[in-house]
């Protein structure tokens, strides 16, 4: 693989978006990042380019067959005026990790990351002022061939295609309502759980349109055997305080190893809050809220980055955590992680890296 | 939705591929069918136009989060000069059972259908001369929103491609080594195996290549959850002939509701072949092999129509079914369903659908 990367600029910029109407994922910068991959010649031709449409024959497979994996991180302007990526060496891996499963060709984590970081410099007035702004970073990967047999493609094109994008908590960090799924099922060991891929968002979608319509703003996840064990929520990972004790899920195939959950597990443990990942079931989350013991809950994703859950509804029965607040814990994780991105607070762990 | 659908014909036809090198999925007709779905103004604008690339956003929601469905059914020259497609309405309702799971919205099946014959009839001269050659039909539904949120979306298009397709079984129907599965999982209840969605394919993909290492055609999924109780085989269903009764697992959500399978079942009936929807364990398959009285096996799907399984392993253990030769009930079955959908055998069940 050349890690030449070539450019070809766009004649006229588009005008960019004002930052009220930013949003997330509506808006697309002026360049994308493209390389190509052929059997016998691997992965070729890397190039930065005008963003707009592409040419794909209706057969192309992954229409039909969904071999396609992603991953998301975001650029962030500093206080001080860097520009700062979180841990992108982390996505870069995980992205392979996805790949493997897929059956998609692996993708070297450091050209993943010097091709993001170029693309982020090359587009970087397109990273919106504003607290809590930000630009959204897309890589992805998609089988091309013009074929309907079912088997890994022996051709693909990886994308990095960039989104300014507004802040998730405008208003600031705020609770959120949460459906407990015991119907549809997210995904299961032994399948592709723990992946970035297309397939595992289609799933998610009746569960979380069905919770919205009756009121909630996600699912949370059980798993896919007993029905009985916490998996996610939504499309975050998910953490619980109990009598002093932070508990999460543990990777056991099903779920993604969230480099926001690594980051909320190291932070815990620097701050010396016991932290612990093992299987915890709906029904111990409930009796924990029973003794008076289950003091907060909250999803972490690179979208959010720490999503306080104020409310759960199981079987009926809704319990309300931290009086429907946000906890301190959720509050100084957030601030914490959020301060790392922006600058404002020391990267003890060297989980930034900076585009010049 | 106008049932009018607008002609666009192609200034030059395609050279038509010659017979020997058709194999399956490989070639496309002159044309295809596209139609349009806006939120608020449902599916519009069908229209018969020249095969090609189509241009679509690197944004495009079915790139991301795989929200797509498809069908595959064949038409076919018949012995006396008529083209018949096999159960059409089978596959534009199950369409939408996969539509709805998947929050795609429905179409209506007797116009799928409709959009199906005036293609097919537009593009007749495609349809292969020469015995088992066929034209594979595709319809598809994917997700077009230039949007990066994890939601249902607001437009789609539904496409229908033709593959002129080669005979599955060009040297005779041919039975297959078979690897049982028990690392990876298809799908699981709750999920959407018993869908028609690009992610389960996606999710086959690994245990295939694997099993086709070790020497094997395919693999036999087992349950996700006990990973004991048999699935299907490949992309196919799966049936036993176990001491003279036919045994094929019962539709509970994780498999797909074949066609080829419901059609088995209803000729096994009205043959007095004693027919049993009910969860089979490869172990009991195994025991019953072990006591003389596994007597046949096949995978059943609209490739193959029957693919006669010769061989299984599992755990290390290989078992022989029927001397590895195809058995006569399966004989029976490919060349009753094979005949009427070639106009040689009566089609007493009103299967076939004439394009005229």
């Amino acid at each position: 693989m050349s890690s030449q990367i070539a450019i070809q600029k766009v004649s006229q910029p588009k005008p960019k978006p004002n930052q009220a109407e930013l949003g997330f994922g509506h808006f697309f910068t002026d360049h994308m990042f493209i390389m190509d991959y052929t059997a016998g010649q691997g992965w070729h031709d890397p190039r930065i380019v005008p963003y707009g449409p592409i040419e794909v024959e209706p057969s192309v497979m992954v229409f039909h067959y969904g071999q396609a994996t992603f991953e998301g991180l975001k650029a962030y302007n500093t206080v001080d005026g860097r520009i700062l990526l979180f841990r992108p060496y982390a996505n870069a891996e995980r992205l392979n990790v996805s790949n493997e499963r897929l059956c998609i060709p692996p993708i070297d984590p450091n050209f993943t990351v010097e091709a993001i970081k170029s693309l982020v410099e090359f587009e970087k007035n397109w990273i919106p002022a504003g607290e809590g702004n930000s630009l959204y970073i897309r890589p992805f990967v998609i089988a091309t061939d013009p074929y309907l047999g079912v088997k890994p493609a022996d051709t693909y094109k990886f994308f990095i295609v960039l989104s300014p994008v507004g802040a998730y908590y405008p208003e600031g960090i705020n609770p959120v309502k949460i459906y407990v799924e015991s119907n549809y099922v997210r995904a299961v060991k032994g399948g592709l759980g723990f992946t970035k891929t297309a397939g595992n968002y289609a799933a998610s979608l009746k569960a979380q349109e069905e919770a919205k319509e009756k009121g909630f703003t996600q699912v949370l996840w059980l798993d896919g055997i007993e029905k009985k064990y916490i998996e996610e929520v939504g499309t975050m990972n998910v953490f619980f305080k109990i009598d002093g004790e932070v508990v999460t899920p543990s990777l056991e195939g099903s779920i993604l190893a969230g480099i926001t959950r690594d980051s909320t597990i190291k932070l815990l443990k620097s701050w010396n809050v016991p932290v612990n990942e093992r299987r915890i079931s709906i029904e111990e989350l409930y009796v924990a809220h029973d003794q008076g013991k289950l003091e907060e809950a909250f999803g972490t994703g690179t979208a959010a980055v720490i999503s306080p859950i104020g409310e759960l509804n199981y079987n009926g029965r809704t319990i309300s955590i931290n009086g429907g607040k946000t906890g301190d814990l959720s509050s100084k994780i957030y601030h914490t992680i959020t301060g790392i991105q922006n600058g404002s607070v020391a990267d003890t762990f060297n989980w930034t890296v900076e585009v010049k």
